[in-house]
């Protein structure tokens, strides 16, 4: 590589650093997929992870996807659901090419209330159906039944219209000072935002109970949010992945501004090279299981959207400002600094803002970059939840991002730039 | 000392740290002091630290004992209060005496609404008045005004029996539960309890919801609650003092079950010793000071009862489960870690059930041993609010308790016990 061409690449991941660095995410609303989302048709049904046909995914996602179609009433069966997809009455796509990171395998419909997050730094915007709870019984986990039905009719007909009022009335909640609190709590923002779910309930509790709500509701409303524990990821995967939005389209950053999985396959995207996906099979997640009958064997590989924390310098990334994430995943406190001290390499810099206590508050690796990935040959790591091949949720662990992606997308930016070597 | 008494003391240290380690205590309610406190009386005023007469008592003290007297209406004006103490019609007593720690300068009063803790495994119980929040204008820090007054009649008329009739309803919070959760989110629940705060927040809310209170009064309840973020501080100090409580009275004992100072002296009691104080003079608190012209001259020597939490093994003795405290106290994480490391010498065991992430979830150290201390020459180290001389806070951070109390303390056990030698 020239030398100039070095120094326009270190000069575009600075510029991606400093959005990364300087992105303000916040919640600042509810409303329903179709009216939110730039592009979201009544008939498109966006999925997680990079593209895939509906008789490519596992069982368990396409389970997630006929869900969304039941729930939106665009079929009557799951049969009519699948042969409308079939004939493209019905399109998928994947939702981060349209700013909407998915959690696991749940698709996101046009009527489903959605949660919006905007970088007030740069303006760009990013969108995530509200967190299902801790039931195993979600679209996320591949499960549609009346429970989930009813559940997703009244974050519908309640919770969404709720939050976004509350929202109004606290003029957002600032997710920048949320992930920096919540690091302070333990949270690594992926497997454990127990910190950041208090946080953000705390803050909208007071503006909840001066809605003009039945008390009833109120109550399904508190007890619902508190019960979720993890509601706060969906909103912060809005929230980093509003700030990755802003880095998007850089010429020459070689900064990963995208990552998700679907099962099948995990793909990234890369700044300077758009909407573009580079892929590889899902790997496996390497965890613990909440039955210890189960092995490795019965889990779906890595999917959804949600490693869009990690592409933020959260999640595996910050796994050591979690070591009770240690006691989840069956690792140790060390092997959670060693994760973060090894994600240092891969990344551009430490994010100030995002401290971690135990490593004498400096900041989360942030900023991917694919030639440091190749050059080091170490894969991002991320934390996640493992689906059970039978549907719901088998346990949380650890998986790599394959060097298969890097190496992808290198090839694609070596083209775009006419470069020889690396 | 002779073999066997060597050995009487290990089985009764062994009995207290098992009360300790055993101990659930729960937050069961919250009642006037004059029916929750066993002997108090409508003109008896308990005080923080050990026995002091009120003209020897530091000038916040003395504010905070006459604000008292003036919020109970036993006296019309300051001089009135303080000439009914010196008359002997108010009679002022420690708190600890009576169960009840007090934080900073506070009194406890009899018409106060009282925290009452219950540890359900041995039947001892606690009472604390409600954590008075963020405001500087707080009789913990020596003021009485209209705002304190005020604020003192709304606990006493809304928020005092809304949180009773929340905690009937949820059959109480678990405070071991609460404790364990807040250790892995950083709180070592003295200086700071923002997690457990959050979590017994998020347990009642949906129980405040369901109350027959004013909209608006529902509204400044919960906002009360979760500005404070100190406000599990108190309830946590009485759920540690319940079980201190338990441990009381064992022969041969020779484990702390109180601690307090009152600005001028600072105490501690003994499980074989009864409620007998030994004393020494208050140390000063080295820390940071909110207003960066103040120095350690400003300050008033140790107060507050709310070392109790220390005496449990949380506080100063859990400081590596909370490097968040560090920037609180102008320290580092590896004084934290090596403060919790040094309370191990001089403490019976590590109680399994309360945790420290970073020590690889090793237990906090519990029991803190008289022997230990005078035999390793270390002071237990406890963290804690700095008050200004003119009143109000000055800032946070660490003291110790003197070795002369231990020494004092350690005499009379061997009168007791008709020891010749340690």
């Amino acid at each position: 590589m020239e030398k100039d061409i070095h120094q326009r690449i270190q000069e575009a991941n600075k510029r991606a650093f400093d959005i990364f660095v300087q992105g303000q995410p916040v919640w600042v609303g509810v409303k329903p997929a179709i009216e939110a989302i730039p592009g979201m048709k009544k008939n498109l049904l966006l999925h997680t992870g990079p593209p895939i046909e509906i008789d490519r995914m596992v069982p368990a996602q396409r389970d997630g996807v006929i869900g969304g179609i039941l729930f939106e009433g665009l079929a009557k069966t799951r049969q009519e659901a699948l042969e409308m997809v079939r004939r493209g009455e019905i399109e998928l796509a994947p939702g981060l090419d349209y700013g909407v990171p998915g959690g696991g395998m749940a698709p996101t419909t046009a009527s489903m209330p959605i949660q919006v997050a905007r970088d007030l730094a740069h303006g760009t915007e990013s969108y995530t159906t509200i967190q299902e709870g801790p039931s195993s019984e979600a679209l996320r986990w591949g499960i549609y039944n009346e429970v989930v039905e009813e559940r997703w009719a009244w974050f519908k007909g309640v919770l969404g219209p709720a939050l976004d009022t509350a929202l109004r009335e606290t003029g957002g909640v600032n997710l920048r000072n949320v992930i920096a609190r919540s690091l302070h709590m333990g949270d690594e923002n992926h497997s454990r935002e127990l910190g950041s779910t208090l946080l953000i309930f705390a803050e909208l509790t007071p503006h909840l109970a001066q809605l003009d709500l039945e008390k009833a509701e109120l109550v399904r409303c508190l007890d619902f949010l508190i019960k979720a524990e993890r509601f706060a990821l969906h909103v912060l995967m809005a929230g980093c992945n509003a700030v990755l939005q802003a880095a998007k389209g850089i010429d020459y950053c070689t900064v990963v501004t995208g990552m998700g999985g679907n099962g099948i396959e995990v793909g990234i995207k890369v700044s300077s090279l758009g909407e573009e996906w580079f892929t590889a099979p899902a790997p496996l997640i390497q965890g613990n299981y909440l039955n210890p009958s189960w092995t490795i064997e019965d889990t779906v590989p890595f999917s959804g959207d949600s490693c869009v924390v990690e592409a933020m310098g959260l999640g595996g990334l910050a796994a050591a400002a979690s070591p009770a994430v240690t006691l989840l995943t069956g690792s140790t406190v060390q092997e959670a600094i060693s994760r973060t001290r090894l994600m240092r390499e891969i990344t551009i810099g430490m994010n100030p803002n995002y401290q971690i206590p135990i490593l004498n508050f400096e900041g989360t690796p942030t900023c991917i970059d694919i030639i440091k990935v190749l050059e080091k040959g170490i894969e991002p790591q991320s934390h996640a939840g493992i689906i059970h091949k039978r549907g719901g949720q088998a346990g949380a662990g650890v998986a790599s991002i394959p060097m298969e992606c890097f190496r992808k997308a290198f090839l694609s930016f070596a083209q775009k730039y006419a470069l020889e070597e690396l």
